[in-house]
């Protein structure tokens, strides 16, 4: 039984709310049960230099926190001085997630920022921060190609991901904190669309685990992944 | 004629929504106008060194901003590795505003720190910062009454601010953005529920200005302000 | 009663020695009392990026403290690592104070770098180095002016400053550090040689004050600080 | 074809030399062909603050470059100021893998840091120190037991790791840098010495790969691994 | 020919002006010609951890710059964020040479810093700054044994310091900047009263210099730091 | 009698293994007992700004230290964020060293880089690196000459360095650890092939000490670094 009384393979709630900024080329504001993040997406006319020339561009994220995300407020890193290995850890894999599914020749020599700032924390952070990113650059993207800076929005495919875990020796899809905290394993799904895997990323929190307790997650991450799919298909459709 | 076509002495739409975070001892989403600042009050069981063993506690705040609050994105503080001067600046007002009403000796010795981060920008960030946070404090310390930790709230009278500006030599209140940079003075007042000048900063931005056109700005400011303590009362009175 | 015995009414002694550095294009050792702030400016020609091409220059400062200015020994902040908050918030002060009465179309693209060096502390630390920063710019002018690098000094008015505060319920002039620790209010009052407000800071230091309290204050700067526009024209007068 | 001439499954020359540092309480350089990083363990008789007075011991893992471990001399990040995201993302990880197989509860409160220096690199940095960290810990914790610190070694059983990547269409074991930089996918895999997985990190390089790809990855590292653990017991039954 | 005019065995004009801080507990304007720094020492209660219950003392030195101190203007060392290695090898130069001749035992578990701030620079900065900080050492001592904390002054010897160089063939006494930016050898000796050598510092600009060089070198400084021990003896009779 | 063993006037065990990095230009493994440090030399084709368009190259160090490198072990430098005084002081001695002997005009505008990392200390780090160091840089000119990018060697001469100390009131040759945290006095010399000196750093441990027991040490050392630049020949010889 899960502390939220979910079945194994229910997501929880899933809500992308889009054009929640007034100034960002795209924004998304996502939730999984009470995770929310807010995903903003900047257009900016240059490229980072090993770029310069190529005709190609470029796509990164940045991960931020509320200090107050948490039950136990968390330092802000602007006040300690730096960005924590974890927040860089996540926004690489946001960054890498998002350009598994881009065509980064077709949009010029410019780079599209997608701002990830967690403004309430209950797992499953980064899995709601490419999920809601990849909206909110598939909006910049039908943004630019309204303005006919683009012929096309240049991306092949979606991208979402989710976190699944053994808990309490069963599989289950989508952690909460409860579970996160708890859980035997725990390992973060990202697929594409058409079910490629971009990444994964699994992790045995006490002892090591076993393949097949890993083939049942990634069944789990597919099924989730397809729900999250369907959604992003919605809040794209009724763009920005 | 003002850009947005208020009236010189109009505030902006202002909201005050409350119980926006789950974790948070208290809570307040400010909006003036498309300004948004998310306020969370952490009320914590220790104090500053200078105040170990005076039985008497302690208001901060931290300032931030997600870097596409503004039209064009500013870089991410925890990114370049320090708090701007201006964020720093602008969270030792907030703290020196809220404590001017609080009465320190009335809670023991805990901590309770406002977070004030910037969703989005339109001017008039740190007055409405003041004014939410305000209200996040409040709901913080109703949350300690309501455990019994504390007899009463320990606030002595509502504190909220508000900018005034001279816009085409005439005196306005509540700048947003386009009247902000193109004012040829602004100032910004927090003023007390009864009257009493908590704080003034104002500033000439082009040439020097006048007493009387000082005296304008704050006849102005005791109109919004006035205003403003209405929204707050209302805000508390609903409770968390 | 004052702790120093002067009237409400009276400044300390001050004193504005110029040329008190070798190198520097105008320089000035200011006192207000036992406060005494080393001022020197600096030329230099070229200009932040923003002035680029636009035949305008810019004025800035940086202020900066020795450890030992204090009763208590304070810690070096290129130990620390950083600026604080105090320091970046008081060095802005003093450029905006001077840029205010510069006419930045009248030197090129240059910048004027205003050094503000305390090397004791008795209160009044950054209304001392406004009036003596104003000191060493004009020299760095007239400087230039000598090297007919300029045809006239770019200044369209003296600027200069003083604190006042509530002292045991009387307004009186010039806070030291022992009147601004125990004060009921203090305000800092930029203004011109004319009179006009540059820039207001007041702050209640216990509770609010009243209006007419801030309008004593305001009074009491207007008659210090024509007594200062009185000592920089002479110290400005004699030159480097 | 492979770049270097081996078999699919083939793994480039391994060498575990121990006792290298004079002062370690264990010490190990791996090679993984021309990959090579000095692993040193430190014992040290206190734990972070969260296991204070747990009885539980803890194991954590530094990771450094020397500047010229890499063909383009990279900077070094003590001169840059701060530990790169990546570097900080491998210490995380060597970090939880010889944390998995460790009897947190087998030595006090002791922490036991690996230090992994990677002297020079040709791809799979990463699995050669987390597989030379477990050699420095076993005769870490081997010191301890002569030294009647620790009644036997707590180590529960072998850790390694090994990558794997999808080149040119096959997937291979052990990805040196020519293969590393051109693959389609790569994979680390972490497993233990009877074939529990204790992490997986698996990512697309240029677009989403297929599950059969994952699993053939998976296969190779098994064999990989296995010799892995058989280096690993010749080193250790050796001792220092 | 010197471009000062000076003989080879001539100091600049030397003086030690004491009492210039009324907060330090010692102090002393240095000037060697115009090199000017003002030392100042401050006795703290406390001493670093490694001393903690020796009954012993410690003395350290700061060493700072004002911008402006150089014709050039140097960059903050605060807003850079960091102190540079220079000026971190002089002030641990500077801690070093007074420790030489302090009796550690004889003040308690203190510590007296002793920082040296740079308000002009003409060459010998570190020579001037140990010169001077001896005489701000001195005087907090006799501050001490005035308040009767300590028996007797904790000196066992005079320590100043001097510049010496190859200029245009010729061994040089304290060279100015002139001079040393164009000298073919630089040394700083540090000297007792007695002669006795505590430090020497001798590097070749250009090309490797001949032992009756340095014994030259060596020579001059003897000379001239039996002058500055004269002038110490002087500025200590005095007291604060 | 030295703990060692060895004589007064006996070096350690000297090795100078050359071509230990694959991607270096130029590399030397330097040994004196324990002591053990890693030299590369890598070759940029640019110089610092100071010398662009002057046809001149540099040469420059940079010094590191493995955690684990001493007893106890020390904080990666990375992790703290900042090189330390010693480091720098190390570094900048290193390169002063090598650009004494350097012919800056031979080279075109290059930059030779010298990693100097430590991976066991024993005492004598600094002039290992130095002794070190000149052999990469040696192998990188070699290189370049095989590469026909310059037309010969610029090397003037050979440079090397080595400590002495006052031991139990005798002056002894290349300090190990027991030695040098006992010594009187210490010093370092640096010496060309031919005996001119390049930099002496003699340092006061306890007292001062006299100019006769400065003499003995500059003639042991003298002695020492004879033998030193025999073993840079025979290194230098073998090519890399």
């Amino acid at each position: 039984m899960r502390p939220s009384g979910r079945a194994a393979d229910a997501l929880r709630s899933v809500t992308l709310e889009t054009d929640v900024n007034k100034y960002a080329e795209g924004s998304c504001l996502v939730a999984f049960g009470d995770t929310r993040v807010l995903c903003t997406a900047t257009v900016e006319d240059r490229v980072p230099p090993f770029l310069k020339g190529s005709g190609r561009g470029w796509v990164t994220a940045e991960y931020g926190m509320l200090p107050r995300a948490t039950d136990t407020r968390t330092d802000r890193e602007a006040a300690t001085g730096r960005q924590s290995g974890r927040s860089q850890e996540i926004q690489r894999l946001i960054g890498r997630s998002l350009r598994a599914v881009t065509d980064l020749s077709g949009f010029g020599e410019r780079r599209v920022r997608i701002d990830c700032d967690r403004l309430q924390a209950d797992g499953g952070t980064r899995t709601a921060s490419i999920t809601g990113g990849f909206v909110a650059l598939h909006l910049a993207f039908q943004h630019l190609k309204r303005l006919k800076v683009v012929p096309a929005v240049p991306i092949r495919d979606h991208v979402a991901a989710i976190s699944c875990g053994i808990y309490r020796g069963t599989a289950v899809l989508d952690l909460d904190y409860a579970e996160d905290s708890a859980a035997e394993a725990d390992a973060n799904f990202v697929l594409t669309g058409e079910g490629g895997i971009v990444e994964v990323q699994a992790t045995a929190e006490k002892s090591a685990f076993a393949q097949e307790e890993f083939d049942r997650m990634l069944a789990l991450a597919r099924k989730g992944i397809g729900e999250l799919v369907e959604a992003q298909r919605a809040a794209i459709a009724k763009g920005p």
